[in-house]
């Protein structure tokens, strides 16, 4: 049995072809943690990398393609791979690190849009012949993203770290990567699909493949990497974790004072302080004061019981921290030998 | 390739040998749904038939088991397929059924266990020889669910159509499956692991499977059979829904009047009745009279807008309403194929 035969979701894989990688990964743009480095690493072990613009600041945004420009100078292969991704509704707000992105003298190989209508900025994104890759939580949002114009969708599942939609609307990644297939199969067969939410090992990545995606959006498992931005403090936490210890609230996003649209919040660690608000949310918005000065001392403290530990369900299957590289080969050689 | 290489997941199957089934399936014992006809209908196509014992009514027991007992009376085979599952809280009020189906001159194939201390019970099954199956929503449930001597283990999603774990406490199949499957791999290997919660077609087994899980336990897609005592204008409604149409939540253990512990709710359709009441729970708590005599017109008169339609996010998956061997059938060869 031929390698090629044994591995169709790989060797005819048209999300590796459309990018140019070796695996069908692609690293979740997580802000804080995707920085320039990381990319490039993802980037050269034949991945998407995509560097977490997040809330759109621009000295981050410009510091970080730097970095990751530099890392792969001598690789334009990887080079090639090396995209950013953004929070749709701050970059309504704020555009500036989206245009620096757009402008670059080596435009992105993929621009990513999360949380909020990707209709207000695809067409510049579009227009150059970037292409656009939206993350939706819901069915509902899919029509939207598609008619915007996007490239690949990222069925976003609510066991996801970090962002997503609450776990009251949102959706699991199980049945939401098959629902959306058939959606797009029938009426926009030319678009990809990723799976996000839950992605850890190969075992995922081939379940993902199986449901029917042509690959993974992989957060919480690169954010556990020698190369990311994240903490060695917080990583050694969420090394330690099951996905039982991760809950969705809005709780961090208060304590942060980031002004979510209500629709979305947050998966981490269900630490100290989460657990101190969590039942007593109206309380907490209505004088968050007190609440946010311990979380900030514990955000300059590196005590991870009142800072957040931004990883998915997913933290129950890392149990060590890798380099990106071996990261990567790994989930690709094991999603290969189930797949085969 | 032979098929047997080809299919290593289904041919070395321990879970399939172990209750000698042809497809690694169970029927989720769904209270009002999984009756006699169901269970035998999946017995016979290969599948565990697990009859829905739910809150342990002697009569509908009773009953049930005559009728599937019926219906596999000339295939010893089949027959040898037929357990049947219970909420395990609800039995310590009242375990006359439990008994019933322990005491009965045919023996269960498998007894399942679903929320609450299977400690209780566990021993009055497994020293009868019956083999226990422990549906179990965290990790935190895990060992007490092996110590108290389970051969298998039920990973249930929040995904899962009817009762879980709330959103909030609960995991999602994609992440927990595997945690759990390596846990089991470190700590009783002879324990067998099913994947619940948004298997609805091939695809989805194939990846409970990948995921490391030995079959899956299927409720959504085998509840909208003609075998399932589902209502036909409930199935045909869950046939049009997407799995963004159903919400977990405990308005319908509150309109039913189930004491469930606090910790578990209920994913159904969001229909017209859960839209007035999802946002006012504490209301809805203290004065229900109104809202109950409303839901119980609704039930009378086979109004789904106001009757609970019982499907978890597996719902957008399914598209028909066939027979339970013909459902079973195309899962397997769709998974087999996968994985061949």
């Amino acid at each position: 049995m031929s390698d090629r035969l044994s591995n169709s979701r790989f060797d005819q894989n048209r999300f590796m072809r459309r990018f140019g990688l070796t695996t069908p990964i692609a690293l979740a743009p997580m802000a804080a943690a995707s920085g320039g480095e990381l990319a490039a690493a993802s980037a050269k072990a034949g991945a998407l990398g995509l560097i977490g613009g997040g809330y759109g600041e621009l000295d981050w945004t410009q510091e970080q393609h730097s970095i990751a420009a530099q890392a792969l100078s001598t690789d334009p292969q990887a080079s090639a791979r090396l995209g950013c991704g953004f929070i749709t509704w701050k970059m309504a707000q704020d555009r500036s690190a989206l245009d620096f992105v757009l402008e670059r003298e080596t435009p992105p190989t993929a621009l990513m849009l999360s949380f909020g209508d990707p209709t207000l900025f695809a067409r510049d994104i579009t227009a150059r012949g970037i292409p656009l890759i939206c993350q939706i939580q819901t069915m509902a949002q899919l029509p939207q993203a598609v008619d915007a114009g996007a490239s690949v969708i990222v069925a976003q599942g609510a066991e996801a770290g970090g962002h997503g939609m609450n776990a009251f609307d949102g959706r699991s990644t199980f049945t939401f990567v098959p629902e959306i297939a058939d959606w797009l199969a029938a009426n926009a067969p030319h678009v990809d699909l990723l799976a996000a939410g839950g992605v850890a090992d190969g075992r995922g990545l081939a379940a993902a493949l199986t449901l029917g995606a042509g690959g993974a959006l992989i957060g919480t498992r690169l954010w556990a990497t020698k190369e990311s931005l994240a903490a060695d403090k917080a990583i050694a936490e969420a090394v330690q974790a099951s996905g039982d210890d991760t809950v969705r609230s809005a709780v961090f996003d208060v304590l942060r004072e980031k002004n979510w649209p209500e629709e979305y919040d947050f998966r981490a660690l269900r630490n100290v302080i989460h657990r101190q608000w969590e039942d007593r949310m109206h309380e907490l918005r209505a004088d968050p004061a007190a609440a946010i000065a311990d979380y900030k001392a514990g955000v300059d403290a590196q005590d991870f019981s009142r800072a957040h530990v931004t990883v998915g369900e997913g933290a129950g299957l890392v149990g060590n921290c890798l380099s990106a590289g071996d990261v990567i080969a790994q989930i690709t050689a094991e999603a290969r030998s189930l797949l085969g």
